[in-house]
């Protein structure tokens, strides 16, 4: 099973042409899965509630059939962050699992980060993870990763792999994957935006430097901080579903949750 | 507020010798908290239980009677691990931090490791964070790093800095407690041992290299992988009590409980 992840730096308010780029940096490379960034197509700084209004997608129109149909064209699994126009009304966060067989999964973004909170509506989804060809995929946006029960979550509703579609300005998380993935055992693909934006007083430079760490915490990826591409490897569910750390540890059964605290 | 990390080498059995050791480490450096290893003067690898048994203290019996008055001649906080013979009869791998003022407090580790599960009986204290002239300190000890519900748990609890008692083996440790850090916006000092010990057909090396990383993900200290000392830094708690990441996103408070898995 290929993991691709596609690392972009879309133009701001350009969807149509940052898909058409997503699509061709897809074409460079043949994987079951493709994972792309947090808000793929739309870029990120909003500067008011009706701007991203108008750049938000309702989980069916014209917009998301083309990534179905890429989908289709590849025979793969795609997952993608947009902008959601929920049917109530309220604009989310949102990735979306697209799959040849058409099937579709919205994960509305439980964490919102920073200046978000001024945009988007909190997450109503709760975390999903979606079986595919063998393959459980957690889906997960961004500062999701910041809050260690998001991922934990995910592995406990068993998950071979986190598809984290991101827009990282801060600079931990590539790093913190490593605890997110030895502690869980699983997959983590972080695929992360390069570039900056400055729509606003505020500059926001994004991280790249995407990465794609093994349940015993290998960089199997790391790209770039600052060039666009795709970057593909294989994974292996054994490694993913064997959660014993020895002869006497079990990652997860070994919890005991009655010492926990959860407020 | 300095806080010493003092990692040793302790020779399996010769009780006395070990603390000698330790104190001899502890009056090369002056600090208001001293933390010691898990296991800090008894060696690890036992090879039944009758011999643990021997090796084992009682909360109040001369051995821990040595640190209760160290504490009182350094004016100092002290945490160290020992193995405990409770009043239950039972044997617990704990930690115990004793203060100048005669305050005793007992941490009995949650989360054994390998074959400590076939000497020990897991802990049954739960997580305790103990206020000693202004910094809440946390009681962990080495596996129970692993679990990112552990230190999540203290800092729910109030910890300003997490007394890591450790004996660590596994490589993964002091990367991941960068994490561990940074989500939870507190110090970790993780105290670890050197050396090796192959009192069985097993041979144990344990890692050394104690870290002390703050709250912004820091490594203030990061001791040697193979030698034994003492090492100091300072603390400030203003640093560990923010936990605003910015102006929207609090590090516990965003924290969306209704939708995190516990089973």
């Amino acid at each position: 099973m290929k993991v691709a992840m596609v690392q972009n730096n879309p133009v701001f308010g350009e969807k149509n042409e940052n898909i058409k780029e997503l699509f061709k940096l897809m074409e460079r490379g043949s994987a079951d899965i493709y994972i792309l960034q947090e808000l793929a197509y739309t870029g990120y700084q909003f500067r008011s509630k009706s701007e991203l209004q108008e750049l938000s997608d309702t989980a069916d129109n014209e917009t998301i059939l083309k990534f179905k149909e890429k989908a289709v064209q590849k025979n793969s699994c795609i997952i993608f962050g947009f902008s959601e126009m929920g049917g109530d009304g309220k604009i989310y966060n949102s990735s979306m699992l697209v799959t040849p067989e058409g099937k579709t999964v919205i994960y509305r973004k439980t964490h919102l980060f920073y200046k978000e909170n001024l945009f988007f509506t909190p997450g109503n989804s709760g975390f999903i993870v979606h079986e595919w060809r063998g393959i459980k995929i957690g889906l997960a946006i961004c500062f999701d990763w910041f809050f260690s029960e998001s991922f934990r979550t995910l592995a406990l509703m068993g998950a071979d792999i986190i598809a984290h579609c991101s827009n990282l300005v801060m600079p931990y998380c590539q790093t913190a994957d490593y605890a997110r993935a030895i502690e869980n055992r699983i997959y983590i693909a972080t695929v992360n935006r390069i570039g900056a934006e400055e729509r606003t007083d505020e500059k926001l430079t994004f991280t790249g430097q995407s990465v794609l760490v093994s349940p015993k915490g290998d960089y199997l990826i790391k790209a770039p901080v600052d060039e666009t591409g795709i970057f593909i490897h294989e994974i292996d569910t054994t490694l993913s579903r064997n959660k014993q750390l020895n002869e006497f540890n079990h990652v997860l059964n070994d919890r005991r949750d009655l010492f926990y605290k959860k407020g």
